[in-house]
This record gives C-alpha cells, sequence and structure tokens, in this order.
C-alpha cells in the first residue's frame, strides 16, 4: 500500500512512523514544502521518498494530510482532484467544519474522510515525530455520512486496527463547538499565562527560582507552533471567542471575591474546579489502559 | 534531634519521609488536628509518634509548620512561646509577608526562619506525600537577617545538606509579589479553565473523548485543595489582583485580535509566548540534575 504524508511535521511524521512499525508492506511517499523537513523525514526514515506533490498523490492508495489547517482548505480540493479511483484522503486538522465545507460540493467528496486525532505536543517538525504519539488515543471522525462506506473502512482500518485508536464519530460543527474547549482554550490561557509573566518578569533568573513544576505544567502549551495555531483560532474563531468570553467571565468572578475577601464564594468555585478530578482520571486511565 | 511536624499532609509528610531517609537518629513528632491523618501518618511512617502541640513542641529542636498559611498565622506566635531555649521554628507556607508580620515583634522572632519550599503538587493529606518531593527543587528564605545565625544554619543544614535544595534568599514582600506571578496565577488560571469546560460540558463523556493530554496538563492544578488556597490568595489578595488584572488583559487583547481575524498580531502574541520555552527547559534541567 502506497501512502502519501503530506506535511512531515509532529503528526504527519508520528503516523508515518506508526504506520510503517504496524502495516507491514506500506510505502511512505513524503510531500514537504520545506527541503530541511523533507531531507529530515527521509534521514529520520519517517518517509521513503520524497515526491512533488501531484507525482505522490496520482501513485498512492491513501493520502494524509497533515499541514496546518489554512493550507488543509486550500490544498484539499486540489488533492481530490489529483487521485485516482479508490483512493481515499484523510486530513489530521484540529478544525472540522470549514475543511468539511471547503470540499462540499466537490465531486470526489464521498472520497474524503475528516479527521481529527486528539494527540499532539507542544513541539513540532519532523525531529518532533515518534511513532508512539498516535497509539490508543482517540480519533475523530466527522460527517461519516458524506464519505463512502469503503473509504471510512479503509482509514478505520489504519486507525483502529493498524494504531489502536478510539474512533469516535461527530457531526463537523459540534466538533468546533466542543473542542474550543478542551483544547484551543487551554491554548489560549497557557500562551496568555507565558505572556504575562514574561511582561512582568524580565529578570529570568528570579521566574527560574520561583517556578515550579505546577507552572511548567500550566504554560506547557505556550510552547506550541503559532503557525499551527493561528489557522486553527482563525477558522474557529466564533466558537473560540464564546469559550474565551467564558473563561474571562470565570476570571473576573473570582478577582471580585478575591478583592471582597470573600473566602467561601472562592472556596465553593475552587471545589467546583475539583471536579475535573473524575475526568483527568477518566483520559490518564483510558492512555495508560493503551500504551 | 527531635523534629515536629505539624501539619501531616503533602508537605509535612514529605518532609517527615526525607528526613527520615536522611538525618540519621532523627525522631519526628506529629502534629495534625485531623485524628484520621495523625492515624495514617503513623501507619505510613511519617511520624514516629503524634503528640498535642504543646507537648510535641517541648521537646523539639526544631519545628516544622506545614499547616494552611491562615492556620500559620494563627499558629506560629503560640509556636514560638512555646519552644525552649535554641530551638527553631521554620514554616513552608506559600505567602510570606503576612506571615512574618505577625512575628516582626515578637521576642522569640530571631528563632523563627520564614521558608517556602518551591515543590507540591496536586494531591493532598498523608497519602500523597513521598519521600522525593522536595529533593533537588528551590528553598526560598525571606528576611533572613531577623533570624540568628545559628538559627539559620540549624535550617540551612536540614534542607540544604540533608535535603539537597537549592537555598535563595529574598525580601517577604518581594517573594509574595513574584510568586503572585509564577504559581498563584496558574493556579487561578487552572481552576477557571476547569469551571468554564465543566459549565459548558454537562455531559462528561464527551469532553472525556474529546480532552488530550494538552488540556490534563493546563488543568491539572485545578485539583488542587481549596483549604490550602483559599487562604493564600486571602492573604496575597493585592498582588494576585494585579497579576489576574494583567492575565485577563493578555486575554481580552488576545479576543480583539481574534474578533478582526488579525492573524499577524496574534501569530506574534504566540511568539512571544513561545520564549517561555528557555525558561522551561532551565527548571527541567534544574530538575532532572537534581534528581
Amino acid at each position: 500500500m502506497n501512502i502519501s504524508i503530506i506535511g512531515l511535521g509532529l503528526l504527519g511524521g508520528s503516523t508515518a512512523l506508526a504506520l510503517k512499525e504496524r502495516l507491514p508492506g506500506v510505502r511512505i511517499i513524503g510531500v514537504d514544502t520545506s527541503r530541511q523537513h523533507a531531507a529530515q523525514a527521509l534521514a529520520l526514515g519517517i518517509a521513503d521518498k520524497i515526491l512533488p506533490l501531484t507525482e505522490a498523490v496520482a501513485q498512492s492508495d491513501v493520502v494524509v494530510v497533515a499541514v496546518p489547517v489554512d493550507t488543509i482548505v486550500e490544498m484539499l480540493p486540489q488533492v481530490l482532484d489529483l487521485i485516482t479511483d479508490g483512493a481515499v484522503v484523510v486530513d489530521l486538522g484540529s478544525t472540522k467544519e470549514c475543511i468539511c465545507q471547503v470540499v462540499d460540493s466537490h465531486p470526489r467528496r464521498s472520497r474524503f474522510v475528516a479527521g481529527h486525532p486528539i494527540a499532539g505536543t507542544e513541539r513540532s517538525g519532523p525531529v518532533a515525530a515518534f511513532n508512539e504519539l498516535l497509539i490508543g488515543k482517540q480519533m475523530i471522525i466527522c460527517d461519516r455520512e458524506r464519505s463512502d462506506v469503503d473509504a471510512l473502512e479503509i482509514i478505520e482500518n489504519i486507525f483502529r486496527n493498524r494504531l489502536r485508536m478510539q474512533i469516535s464519530y461527530m457531526d463537523g460543527a459540534d466538533h468546533d463547538r466542543h473542542i474550543a474547549y478542551v483544547s484551543h482554550l487551554s491554548h489560549i490561557s497557557s500562551f496568555a499565562l507565558s505572556n504575562t509573566v514574561l511582561a512582568k518578569e524580565k529578570d529570568e533568573q528570579s521566574i527560574f527560582e520561583m517556578a515550579g513544576s505546577g507552572f511548567s505544567s500550566t504554560v506547557r502549551l505556550a510552547k506550541s507552533n503559532p503557525s499551527m495555531w493561528a489557522p486553527i483560532f482563525i477558522q474557529n474563531a466564533q466558537n473560540v471567542s464564546q469559550s474565551l468570553s467564558a473563561y474571562i467571565d470565570e476570571l473576573q468572578q473570582f478577582k471580585v471575591w478575591l478583592e471582597e475577601q470573600n473566602e467561601e464564594n472562592m472556596y465553593r468555585w475552587m471545589e467546583d474546579a475539583n471536579g475535573i478530578r473524575t475526568i483527568l482520571s477518566g483520559i490518564h486511565s483510558n492512555e495508560e489502559n493503551q500504551a
């Protein structure tokens, strides 16, 4: 089976490495506009060869589009134009509504499967890729009724049977609404925390001495790649803006109580927040079970 | 050497366990108003015996006060009243100005050392304690000039020589101003993120499926104990409120750019936030070096 991976970064690279380990006989064709990334991907064994987009897609049974979401929107109609009969295209973008819309009336819409693997780290590029990134994680497939049954089967075989991912199905618009809260918002909260602390503390040494593992954990996502995240925020602006309003409201409410020295309300608010324990232990036990 | 640990939670319990491993001949006397915690501490080998406060302090060379900061403020003058000649008291509270103020004119002020170990987890109680928590971490000592030289030596011997902590010195008011940014604020950002998501997503299963390790990391501190954190926020209200204002400003600025679809400014803002990488790698390499 020939699989093209367009975009040899963290997600594309990790998908390629996992497939080479778990899908015997697969040939990975890498596509990347960055020559440096293409060369790194070859050197790291991520891709068997590098080709220009047109040639790669023409030779492929499956095309995995793992580029930033603004590039997906630009590139996806063209990729569908280029595929051979029976081939399937899947994307791995963190937004789904815009991406589905752009191919909504494409004659080959049914050869496309809209995917979003819930996996990532704050690192990027081929050097950040590792073969275990996707294994056992969630993969959300949106608007499945718009894809051919055999196209879905091919994609599910790869992600469920080979990469051991848990597949769930969702409407694209619902996906974007939920993901604004559980992923996009936490990135913004982390970027903002970083900028707040950096603006205040010019003398890095004093932060370094006083910051512990709690700060590291909360601010970790602030290391994420702006080239990936700016287009996500732009595409999901309405949902993200709503989640951000709700978040700012929570912070402002807490600030009022703080200034009133209303310890009782602050206490109850934190107790409510403790409710996330149940959910987090669910996530972790799931990851541990799968790992 | 007899050491009383007042408060047998995560921090007090972990201090006790580390001392028993690294300070031969030490006898740990535990004090806790919770009978359950006292019983757990005995069962877990955290304390050699449990005594009421008065008796414990009367038998001790060193008293470690590891209770929530509101209780420290109430208890500290009384503890200083009760110590024997030559004994030393150290606290482990996350605020320093209020705590130093309450004993400012105490006749035994110089037997007190104001400490803040930069170590913790989101868990609490004796069952959360583990002997490695403090090892190799930072310990900030405030207003050292107010402590006797021999009192400081005893405390530094314990925390630097035995527990291998890096000691740094600071003015109490400066400590509170900085720690609002690098610790207290990240707890609030995390509590608020948890409440925002919980309020929106009544159906826990849908969060569970869509939340990944990035969300877990950012929201981890929302599991922290309100009984510990409410008094910290109250005591450091002015600094925390300032840091919170700056944080809300960052978020509101981002929201404006988001609604304007100003991708360029959003991009630059995230690039600035990436600057935290240098600092975080400093923290991590430090922890790894010491572990």
